[in-house]
């Protein structure tokens, strides 16, 4: 194939810019059961300043840009819909400054969540948004990422304090400060983060750091219903523990964890916890969680306090998708993710196991229960017509029941291309604001098109 | 005078619309230094669809409108620099609904913080942010407030889920969703919390709300010198400890809350913390700030916990600014409001103290210091020339030395017309963006003009 964009290489001085088949497949798709497309070519900027290059080069010729970060997203958010450029950021992956005395780390955007806890680790300091999977920095700030531990320190919109960031237009800009809080000017940093690439592209980061809590306690109870779990999660919340992490899953997914992992856990909805605080406030918080799971008919609750015990304790947990992804090979995995207010949870939970049930899908259900979020993890057939149809259609039962109770139809995987029939549904009148936005900032529609919004030219 | 807004009242059907030159009187300034100005008219809306009509009627007669909370707000942010509408928000004020299991509540704009801590007693429950003053809920949303609780439970901004607004063109948007994250859209919760009435109209807020702890203790430690007390909070803070609150002030401070309440208290930097949480995490963490604070050279440290005594332990910090009031007959006040980051804060404080002590006036420090955000309170004559712009002079170079150090120049009082001067130094190219963000949402600067940003056409 022969690119429009052979003077790119020599206009750019980036050494690495390819039109490599094997590296276009690898940026034609993310982990989602979306179908790929290849880029034109991908480029790998060492700094800001080859980004901004790409920027002017991608207006010159007229193309669109795609961010990359290592692809983990689900909702089809790297993938381009249009012949363009993909803009792998693994090459800026300098972690440049701890500031530790500031609670703080400035980062280029493909540094990875597991590199960046590694160098944190030396300064007693650790980095709080743990979706699961490795991914980087910059990706997870573009589709405001969260997951277990979200429950008590925040999102990644919380986190970041500063972006760096290569607009449309090629200007490089800033959208904060490094002060703890600020009531200066209209707030971008909230706005870039979750922009899905679709606003400029993040060159550096500067985020929030925790420390490593003096003492970690984690739990496992049992419980006879999805209900009874979900309310002792509310009641531990309304008491005032703050928990650290709070995960709840299904009876089905147990299941399948125990035929995967021979294992021999009981069959009945499992809630996960983690404390993080002081020895003295630990023990008095778990003798609380104790009482509180028991007055909700908790049949068995322990706790363990080394990290080896603490691991083997919520290794159901852990080796949820990869039971499901063994189970059905040459299958592709969905995974909804709506949010809910808490008081809807139970209902909603109960109402997806109905609907898994009625279906041709066997499906797990996990969720972030301490923030309403779950997600039902289900395999089908893409090359199946009638699954993938079915597989949709479950989808948007999930999401309009969600919608339906004030929730919202992404809780952290984002909107890419999946969720973005629903976004009318969910923001009414407030999605032409979004529209309005994104044409101030990317009047040509240059960065990831087509994803989170669409403009109507 | 004879208003253009003959027909207002009858179109509105809103019956309170006046020009009654008290109460013009009354919205024509804030709390703040800055020269009063009267609106041609005031309204007072019962709901968003009067609002949304008010918005309608200011396009037809080309007039701005001033959303106005209780005007305590301290940068000008009310004032109406032309003639125009006042909008006031007072009638606007039921606590519409208590969410307890969802830890939220959704009140009418008007609705006072104490108003509403009143109501949510009943519950177990507080809203966290404290600004002191007796603000109302949309003011607050608007600035950003925040105040001694940030460092634990966050500003302004962390607790809003969802806002319904009147835009500028009358039409009525929501912002969120109750869900307590979402990956959905562009964040339009964050980008209009702090947009101090010039993006719109808030006509309904849904807020996050924390439980009352099960246990306070409040605590008064008195250092050598204020390095001291800013590194006892540094490490505090590196050592997981969670505080609630965090106040220093400085001696000159405590030598004039002396001389006002006929105290005796020692003429030293004096920290007051507070600790929420359960009694025997907070047993430890007491001692554990014993220890640290002993580390820096602290000279005394006491500890109260039942109500009443924690009231009197904190007092000299409540009195600070009635102190310097009191003590100035006729001057008006004007507050510092810069956020650094909290490895430079002591640096930043000694700067400030120096030019306090090199000026023409008496001036307090006293700083939320666990955030990094700091108030040079001082006194000022308005009738006089020269002490206009010696404070004018003084506020500009605590302004510079913030920015310098990768700061803010306001941590929590916003930007109004005070802080406008700052905006392209503090934001650089990134002004732009709020420019054309202001321009795609409020093409004719219907609302708020000249706060915040300017746009120039
Ligand atoms: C097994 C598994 C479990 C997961 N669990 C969770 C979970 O619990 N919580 C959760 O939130 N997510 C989860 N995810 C989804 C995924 O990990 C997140 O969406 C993550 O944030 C994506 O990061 P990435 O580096 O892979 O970004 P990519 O997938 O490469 O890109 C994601 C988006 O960010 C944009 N982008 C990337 N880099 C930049 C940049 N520098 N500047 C601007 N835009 C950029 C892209 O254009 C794209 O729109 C899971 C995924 C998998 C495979
Ligand atoms: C003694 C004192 C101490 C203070 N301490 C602090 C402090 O510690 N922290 C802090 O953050 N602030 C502090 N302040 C400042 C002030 O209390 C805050 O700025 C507060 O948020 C203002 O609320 P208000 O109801 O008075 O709003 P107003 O002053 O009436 O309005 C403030 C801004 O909000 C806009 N607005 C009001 N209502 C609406 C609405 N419904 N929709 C859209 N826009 C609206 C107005 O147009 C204006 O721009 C203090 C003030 C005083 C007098």
């Amino acid at each position: 194939m022969s690119s429009p964009f052979g003077s790119l290489q020599e206009s750019l001085s980036i050494p690495q810019v390819t039109t490599n088949e094997t590296l276009r497949e690898l940026h034609s798709k993310d982990e989602s059961y979306h179908a790929p497309v290849k880029p034109e070519i991908v480029v790998y900027p060492y700094n800001a300043q080859d980004v901004s290059e790409i920027m002017k080069i991608a207006k010159h010729y007229r193309r669109p840009v795609y961010p990359f970060g290592v692809g983990s997203s689900l909702e089809g958010h790297v993938i381009p819909t249009e012949d363009g450029i993909s803009i792998d950021f693994s090459e800026m992956n300098d972690i440049i400054e701890v500031k530790e005395e500031d609670f703080l780390v400035k980062v280029q955007p493909g540094v990875t969540r597991t590199q960046l806890n590694k160098e944190l680790k030396k300064y007693g300091l650790f980095f709080t948004v743990d979706p699961g999977a490795d991914a980087t920095i910059g990706g997870m700030a573009a589709t405001n990422a969260s997951g277990t531990s979200s429950v008590r320190y925040g999102v990644m919109r919380d986190q970041v304090r500063d972006l760096e960031v290569v607009l449309a237009d090629g200007s490089i800009i800033h959208t904060g400060s490094l002060a703890a809080k600020s009531s200066s000017g209209y707030n971008l940093n909230s706005l870039f983060v979750g922009s899905e690439g679709t606003l400029g592209c993040f060159t550096e980061l500067t985020i929030k750091v925790s420390g490593i809590p003096e003492h970690i306690v984690a739990g496992r109870a049992i419980f006879p219903s999805v209900d009874d779990g979900v309310e002792a999660v509310v009641s531990i919340l309304q008491a005032g523990i703050q928990i650290a992490r709070c995960e709840l899953v299904d009876e089905p997914s147990i299941e399948k964890v125990n035929a995967f992992s021979d294992t021999n856990y009981a069959i009945k909805p499992t809630l996960f916890l983690e404390f993080h605080g002081n020895e003295a406030g630990l023990n008095q918080d778990v003798e609380f969680t104790k009482d509180i799971v028991n007055e909700h008919g908790c049949s068995e609750i322990e706790f363990e306090q080394d990290t080896a015990a603490r691991n083997k304790l919520w290794e159901a947990r852990h080796t949820l998708a990869y039971a499901f992804i063994h189970d059905a090979p040459g299958k592709k995995m969905m995974t909804t993710d709506v949010c809910v207010p808490i008081s809807k949870l139970a209902g909603a939970i109960k109402h997806a196991r109905k609907l898994v049930d009625a279906s041709m899908f066997e499906g797990g259900i996990a969720g972030h229960v301490g923030d309403g979020n779950y997600h039902i993890t289900l395999m089908f057939d893409r090359g199946n017509e009638e699954e993938i149809q079915a597989a949709a259609a479950l989808n948007e039962e999930i999401v309009k029941y969600a919608l339906a109770v004030g929730g919202t139809c992404t809780g952290e995987h984002g909107v890419g291309i999946g969720k973005q029939k629903y976004q009318a549904e969910e923001h009414g009148e407030s999605l032409f604001l979004m529209e309005k936005i994104k044409q101030a900032l990317d009047p040509e529609s240059r960065l990831n098109p087509f994803k989170l919004v669409q403009l109507k030219n």
